[in-house]
């Protein structure tokens, strides 16, 4: 097992008093302030010594995230900044008002901006000035999808232009809300800000509706995206059920993990083959998808295929190209699945009808659920008490259902995947009852 | 003003005392059965004659739907049958619910059979026996969209070997739920049985998500698919929003009338260019789409487009192809659009960020809102009424918001298109604040 | 058959050139305004003559609603004032805001009051000051239920200080958006106003959750109500069906007609028995509801009733109050059911499980459904158009399917109530299989 | 901290090779079978050793569910039967489908039979004969609410009863699933099977809606509760802030935890004031509701409430009553709050509406959100690999977001509650900005 280095980084020592006051109900003396000393164990799988003890696999601590005694910040002298990065997400205008109301109500912090389209905003080209926000900017916005601020690509590479603003803008706290690129960008930044001998703290709420980040528990909007995709899985399903051999083709966001495929597919019965990066697949041969497509035709006379968008990527030729952040551009599998199946059933010889759904906007745009909306209330919160702690080049993170603070080097330095001898995996193979392997 | 011919042909006379009780609750002798006599104008405009009269513009009645107090058919030995033809449409089950539950609660009729795939169940060829209908079976059926007989586009012309098979099984009654094409092919079997001499009503429910058919105020499943297209509206809203100069564009059923997609600008304000096939428009000059969408951005910084699939047709070649139905193939206005878009602003050097959803399929396969369940449930009520009392090549439809039997013929003789000088339309123009005529 | 007087009052000649741009389309010379002179029948019921022609039973027209070509105001000089009286209702956010976009994007209109809570925001010792409203304040105000102004009843009485209020505030358009009592108020408000020979438009836009208002088709946020109620009524039929001898009990709106009831029994399959004022009903004897609950308990296990709240109040005592509005306040018909229900089966020594739910403010409450949202956009715009073209004590309905002006003094002549020989209840009983009568 | 015993008892030995085949995909000679030696750690929560390690805060492991490579029971040879018991709650269907279908598909068991309402279905007076279960009996059950067992309190201290029954019938496996109730009698029942040394497994899946039960992380249906609540708290504030001092009350689930009003206050910023069992407030006073309530009338106008079924009942008098169960009967905490508000604000001389609601019999009756679906799922699929492999006395739970094997006596040990110093309710006072005591 790898180890990994959990420690945070800090622009100094905190010293000032926080304004949040904080009863000590069961009179222990403490009150529920949450110490840098507060650490839970990143392994929870053990094994047992050679003296008959259980400990843990490796030992690895992680600090918890919370409000602390002392901060480092005067709360009158600072400026925070919220951008929004890359594509669209539940769940983004909850992060964005928690932070806001978090700086504004518990720590009194009166000047806030939102960069508009995310690193872009910052940038000297930029045509949009910044958003005032405060609690009244953003009542209510958490009801609507996509995010005030709007969200943009790139940018997070222009490094020094980026830092050359937040000095002109006095900033002294970033928040950055993004995935993989934007968390480099930020690591980035917060690389130049040191440089500089700034003390600006750079502080992520790591986004990913693909919840492919490593050290992340689940991300936020991962759990809307899934809700939201199983309504679609439904029409698949009704569409196909009501034709003469109808296939219902459904793609599903995953560029390099499947989890939504994956988590969609035990909500919902209906999938029959659910393919995903992780788990190669062929389309011809005995265990290949097509030919077990036509049995389940021949038995069943309909069947429901969800792809993520990253899966099968060796069947198909790359597009070579890659976009404003960086990401390989993928060729369509939904697409390439549509035509190869209907090509295939053609020199079979035999009528299919097959829909194809691509319903990744919608799923993108939905306004977070409950469950995603508490989350992301919580997770906002405790980016501001990192901010404010004078935390930097830090997230705010879920590990063992806890929330807890992660240098952001460490969640950029690996991806999630499904692993495909997890209970996760175990359990969407019995859900679909699809094949163990599709490979020949 | 044309003139119609709205009289109902029947079986023969219907003699048999109803079994269904009514009972006379106010004491004028008459319960609350509908008589043949019992007619509603058709046109409700008005003119002044040259005595100063106000007078409708046009005398034809129509004939009010409902239970009548003798009927044709002898319950116990009626066979029903019911098909559901074309493409799957919200309220389809809740239709064949109501038939079967009238027919068996109502009438007592205990044997239905529910004819799976359309039309070609009937044909010497299908391999798919009926489904045997009884309430149990249609308990709860309605709670999901399409239709648990499946359904399929073609087989109506095959009318000799329908009706053959019609005769094999006894059939006295069929039920055909359907569009243009579905009841075209039901007036032949009508022909057919006439020419044949056999006594088999044939009953049609019209099906259009398009609500394209002549005479009918509102198709079944026309609310259920602008309430289903209204929140991906929304969706295309946030993702252009949220986007530097983001647009989103929607494409809609409608092939021949935009009905769809201007009731849905109605309902969801986002909109800002409802394109629909009644009003033709430019791409380019002072009064094309792109640019007044150039325009919006300039000044708005986004902007959605909703587009019926049938609008602009004369923009693009035809395709020249033709469904099983035989409705001509449409070329995909959507991605027409989109590439057109793309490249305007690539020649204009003005970045834009579209994003294109089709959610045709998520729109079809929703189970029926309160309002299409309720209508649905009166409307298979009604055609059972209609069936029971002998009458054939008619339809139950909604006229000045009245149940009302049509002769078929007339439902096939015209299409219900959006009038673009219509209040309708006036209104969609004041929602949308695009302008009158997109055309130089 | 009655005769009624449909004409509408104006407050002079209108001759100022409507500023909205009509296009002339068609070429036939008139753009699509419309005309005083378009005017619908009110009946479309037919009688035959004795020389054998088919005519409508009677011969009254109602004045078909539009922009005219002249309008009454100067857009100009016009203060419009908009109130929202009586208790919530789905769609009054809608409402206010097609008041308000047609007033300023179509008639150029740039000042509009929001008088908060109703009636009382217009009496002199009102606190709250209206608000300003524009196309920006109502932005979006149609995705959240209730009033953005507040509502309040009563205070309608007080004419003449509401007048003096107008007086004062130089308001020339009033438009009160309620039911039956505020529009017995915004009749008076209207005969005060001509009495002082003032030159102010008295608009109404009829609002009654229970549908059962005079001359109105259907009243907004009807069909949000019944939508609403459906969900409840299937949670009822869960908490019924997963008990031993469950008992469902639902109480809907409905203090004088049971449309609410009867729709969702309709839209719903699960109701056992739909108890409405219209149709009174004994709880003991053969007839009684008790002894039948009975034996569909015994029979089935499980039943659903759903009550309409001005049910059954023939059985319990009146508590003799009245609420602001003056509505005679109802005993609880859901609470007394229940504890007669409960008596009843201890009596008979027998088991059952009862679940009563009272959904009521979670239906008054909900967003307008996209039904109701074209629909209130359409009324919205439709009242501007008779203020603007200077009619007055008239409100916007529909009749027939169409959009007309009609006068406020019918309106509240009469209720409109639940025939329980009509179609419409026939259906509700083949949905239930409720007997047709429970009075012994 | 205290200690716990978190082995699990077994019937014996595991020699039959499991049917369920797994592959190996790393290569690495172990499939992903799970051992009883695949333990997680309980407590991640940390303390430094003398010698600077940092170590987990106490040893105990915790066994991971799972499929393991040797079963028990000979899959022909096993009757399964699933009992649900008390009260209905999200995700009943789905478990009972998971159970079925693992059973079913993985294991190749045939006979299962389904106790119709709870315990009551294993006494000899029950009536209602089992229902045989099947894949195609469970298809599409999990989407409605309920369970379509039925389910009933009490029964379970028959246990001598429940074991003839089972004997009888030939059980040997029983799930049960259902609450502290349902396990208690489930624990008893084993220990009446181990003393007479019958074979039989007994397997709870832990069900509670409040989320109170101890070493559970969260509880399946704790999720779609509080989705279900969200929408009518939204009511309850629409309500609210439409009336002129109007006052929201809604009453949730929870009879000594809070959990739910508190995850609903985080998901949603209307809540104003959160009141749980765990944090007892006085009425009156300077900290008391009343005159804080007063305070934010005054301030802006309206107010929403949201009370856990157990909050505050100090405050008024028992009822002394029990149910079936063996609960407490509360008196309800809504209805007392409501006529204190409408008094206290009687003697203050204010006008205030309030609107109480009671959503209970809607949450409970919820189908599965996408959440507790996946959750229900593994949950219903661990259940059965713990009943094959022999386990008995013991449930399904998660900790640390792994499923493990609990036993049954330490769920029922004590209680899970909010713990007033912890980061969950820092964060509802974050959010509902009230006092973080408002005892005086």
């Amino acid at each position: 097992m790898a180890t990994y280095d959990f420690s945070i980084e800090t622009l100094g020592k905190a010293k000032i008093p926080s304004p949040i006051h904080m009863s000590d109900k069961d009179g222990d003396g403490f009150a529920d302030y949450v110490s840098d000393d507060d650490k839970i164990l990143y392994c929870i799988d053990t094994v047992t010594t050679e003296d008959g003890h259980r400990v843990p696999k490796s030992e690895e601590t992680v600090e918890l995230a919370g409000p602390r005694q002392k901060i480092y910040f005067n709360p009158s002298h600072v400026h925070a900044a919220i951008a929004t990065c890359g594509g669209i997400c539940p769940g983004l205008n909850n992060v964005i008002r928690a932070i806001v109301r978090c700086l504004w109500y518990r720590y009194g912090v009166r000047r806030i901006s939102g960069i508009r389209f995310g690193y872009q905003g910052l940038l000297p080209t930029s045509k949009e000035p910044p958003l005032e926000l405060d609690p009244d900017v953003v009542d209510d916005i958490q009801e609507k999808g996509g995010t005030i601020l709007g969200s943009a690509r790139g940018g997070g590479k222009q490094t020094a232009d980026i830092v050359d603003t937040l000095e002109r803008m006095n900033v002294n706290i970033l928040f950055t809300i993004g995935g993989d690129g934007t968390l480099r960008g930020a690591h980035a930044i917060h690389e130049e800000i040191k440089a500089r001998g700034l003390k600006i703290s750079v502080v992520g709420v790591p986004k990913t509706i693909d919840n492919d980040l490593a050290f992340i528990q689940t991300s936020f909007g991962f759990d809307t995206a899934v809700s939201s995709a199983v309504p679609v899985v439904r029409s698949a399903h009704i569409e196909a059920k009501n034709a003469i051999n109808g296939i219902g083709l459904v793609k599903v966001m995953g560029r390099e993990s499947g989890f939504i495929a994956a988590h969609t597919s035990l909500a919902q019965s209906d999938v029959n083959f659910c393919l995903i990066p992780e788990n190669p697949f062929d389309l011809y041969g005995d265990k290949g998808l097509l030919p077990l497509l036509k049995k389940r035709l021949n038995s069943r006379g309909h069947a429901v295929i969800l792809v993520a968008e990253g899966a099968g990527q060796d069947l198909i030729p790359k597009t070579g190209e890659t976009d404003a952040s960086g990401n390989t551009k993928y060729s369509d599998i939904g697409l390439f699945l549509k035509e190869e199946i209907i090509k295939y059933f053609k020199e079979q010889d035999m009528t299919i009808n097959i829909k194809y759904i691509d319903p990744s906007y919608i799923i993108r745009s939905a306004p977070a659920d409950s469950y995603d909306s508490i989350y992301c209330a919580r997770l906002g919160a405790n980016a501001v008490h990192a901010a404010m702690a004078g935390k930097t080049d830090v997230l705010t993170s879920m590990i063992n259902d806890r929330f807890i603070n992660l240098p952001i080097k460490l969640a950029i330095s690996s991806r999630s995947r499904v692993n495909t001898e997890s209970a996760l995996w175990r359990d969407v193979l019995e859900n679909t009852r699809q094949p163990d392997s599709m490979k020949n």
